[in-house]
């Protein structure tokens, strides 16, 4: 943060970002664990953050409810009564020892744009969403708010257990709501959706940018990786004659990390790794990794797993060991709305910022929502790259570009023509 | 085990061999671990095995006893009274889910090569030892056994704990012993100590012989090494922003395989890891990996050691990560005596069988004998290289052969003005 950055924002702007830096830091406090930030999927402490965003939202008179699927759901009217909606939101649940901004961030950035607007009606109303559940934490499923917000909720997912065997069903029960209702929370008459999201990257940062358009969320392959082997004792085993699992899952982290850097844009990452039986003086019999790879292209995403495997294949082959592979996950990149991502640039521009365009590496609700209506993204930048840590923060004045931005983005979208008329959003059938 | 090699055995030698191999399957069934054999320091199956050992041997006129530190010890007297001893023996302890021969095959082959003199008296005694600890399982400490007879168990181990918080000292006084007596455990007058061990690795099968001479122990270095970086979403941090722990462990990992590769009879063994988080979407910030390193020459282990752990610092500075590391062991290797190796050589040249001498890998009692007698080994192949797993196994031809290369063994010794006069056992200071 410097003065000359500063110089250039208006002071009620400035104001306006340590409002939302306070909500943030005041959302933080409803939480699970003493001492750590976390809201899982309708804890208790979720609560409290609705009545606050509630208190927020009927200031400026908007019609305020939690659906079905636990969602925060606050609509600021437009110019006519039946005017289509605008949504703008993010998550409110947390992983684990999270920090202040991931999702809250997104949702209070949204309630500050209709406190700028003081009252001023636009041509479509404003809803703001709260989502319930991103992180995946509690039941291992991610996007449980924004699928039933969309109608892409499997009704069979709400019979999934957490750890203590209890169901996503019960769990909406135990809140008070009613899983029958879950239909009516899809959204209707939608315009598109915007989400602001820190980069929770070091990306912005490095590039010396407060803000950026993202025009893509990566697709994601995961895979689980056993190699094979012998154990053997250590001591009495020669280099020659062992089969040795470790050794082998060693050699393709390292080809792992090599495809990456061979392929622009390309993450691959082993986070997981176990060993048996594990100990010093025997030889790994078995060691199973995890990969995760992630490319806004599917097909250089998928050319590069196939080579990866294929890489296994070789090493245990050479080495004398079996590699099995088991898929995790294989999710589709998926396209920010192109009219959008335009809008978002140019207003990042007004807001006198090098505009920069860029993929997500991570999944966010935006990429459930763009299912079914026109959606998009703007990232702030996350200052040391830090993310789902206590450590995670923002400067002040790139939470004030980001509002100038989404006030200048707001008008545009309001003197577009084909913003208002072409991009309805289509009833999904459910 | 074909016709050809069978023919060269005379009958009673084989039917001797299948008198210790049955002997090692009755000892296996004295187990704490119903199902799979597993004897620890003082367990109440070893009161089983005394029991069956000191059958066999006072029906040989053997004088038995257990010494202070639940040693078996048993003593075929020599043809005058007052006669120097010939040691043989092996340990009576197991691992967890050990296989049948593992130390057990040792004493017997020890009771068996006294069945075969037919009461035939020796120039010497012979005195069958069947060590109480040896593989160090039960309080962490390996050769309890060995180190009492030979004087060098140190006081304060006695006070040392097992997993349940029972001391050294509190087992053996549950076993019925006195940890007083310990100083009278000490073995006096011994000319020279002999172990039978299965090779417990695959060189001896690759080479197609049964039997070898071993002339050294290597010496063992044991690490445990931290790499450190930082925790990183795996999708939103470009691959070279990037710190990743486990990565830098891999490339490590790799450079250690291919070290032990280049330097002949070095063994080195990356046998544990573990990476925090250690889940698949995070960038590992912690790794932490043992490291084994083993040769027959102390120089060259320490070489390699130090290479390995300059190549750690290298790997990680280049990737931005710290590394630390632990000695946890710096055992040097230990000679066999240079007499008792020739001789064994020799006895089992005299048995028909190429000679072989190879260092072990493994640490075995002898290691510790040899620091106060001279000390040797006689290893029998080990068929797959497998041990310390119920798999475990010998050839009943090749325990034949050491049998017989045992008695040729006794033979020479009995005859030589050298080790009967010379290399005498000097009482330890304690």
């Amino acid at each position: 943060m410097t003065v000359s950055s500063h110089s250039l924002l208006p002071n009620a702007t400035l104001a306006a970002a340590q409002r939302a830096i306070d909500r943030c830091k005041l959302l933080a406090r409803f939480t699970e664990t003493p001492g750590k930030i976390q809201r899982t999927f309708l804890c208790d402490p979720i609560r409290h953050c609705h009545r606050e965003l509630a208190n927020w939202m009927r200031a400026l008179g908007a019609e305020v409810k939690i659906d079905a699927a636990g969602n925060f759901r606050a609509v600021y009217p437009g110019l006519a009564p039946d005017a289509h909606r605008l949504l703008i939101g993010s998550h409110l649940d947390t992983v684990p020892d999270a920090g202040e901004y991931d999702g809250a961030l997104g949702v209070v950035l949204a309630i500050a744009l209709i406190e700028e607007l003081n009252g001023k009606k636009l041509p479509f109303a404003v809803e703001v969403a709260g989502f319930s559940e991103e992180e995946g934490i509690r039941f291992g499923v991610p996007f449980i708010g924004s699928r039933a917000l969309t109608g892409t909720l499997d009704p069979d997912l709400l019979g999934r257990q957490d750890g203590n065997g209890v169901t996503i069903q019960q769990a909406i029960e135990a809140f008070g709501l009613d899983p029958n209702d879950i239909p009516a929370a899809i959204a209707h008459n939608v315009l598109g959706y915007i989400e602001f999201h820190i980069e929770q990257g070091p990306v912005l940062e490095t590039m010396n940018r407060p803000l950026a358009a993202v025009d893509a969320i990566v697709g994601q392959s995961r895979f689980e990786l056993i190699f094979r082997g012998a154990a053997n004792h250590a001591g009495t085993t020669p280099m020659i004659s062992r089969r040795d699992s470790l050794a082998g899952a060693a050699e393709w982290i390292t080809a792992v990390e090599r495809k990456a850097h061979s392929v622009a844009g390309l993450v691959a990452t082993v986070g997981s790794i176990h060993a048996t039986p594990g100990v010093t003086n025997v030889i790994a019999e078995e060691t199973r990794l995890s990969l995760d790879v992630r490319h806004a292209s599917n097909e250089l995403r998928t050319q590069a797993v196939e080579a990866l495997l294929g890489e296994a294949a070789c090493i245990a082959q050479s080495r004398g060991l079996q590699v099995l592979w088991n898929e995790r996950m294989n999710q589709p990149a998926v396209a920010m709305d192109p009219f959008l991502v335009v809008q978002i640039e140019k207003s990042i521009a007004d807001a006198g910022c090098a505009p920069h365009r860029m993929a997500s590496g991570a999944g966010h609700d935006a990429m459930i929502l763009a299912q079914r209506i026109p959606a998009a993204m703007i990232f702030l930048r996350s200052p040391g790259g830090i993310s789902h840590n206590p450590a995670e923060t923002v400067e002040i004045t790139d939470v004030a570009k980001a509002i100038d931005a989404g006030l200048r983005l707001l008008d545009r979208l309001a003197s577009s023509r084909e913003f208002l008329s072409g991009a309805v959003y289509k009833r999904p059938e459910v």
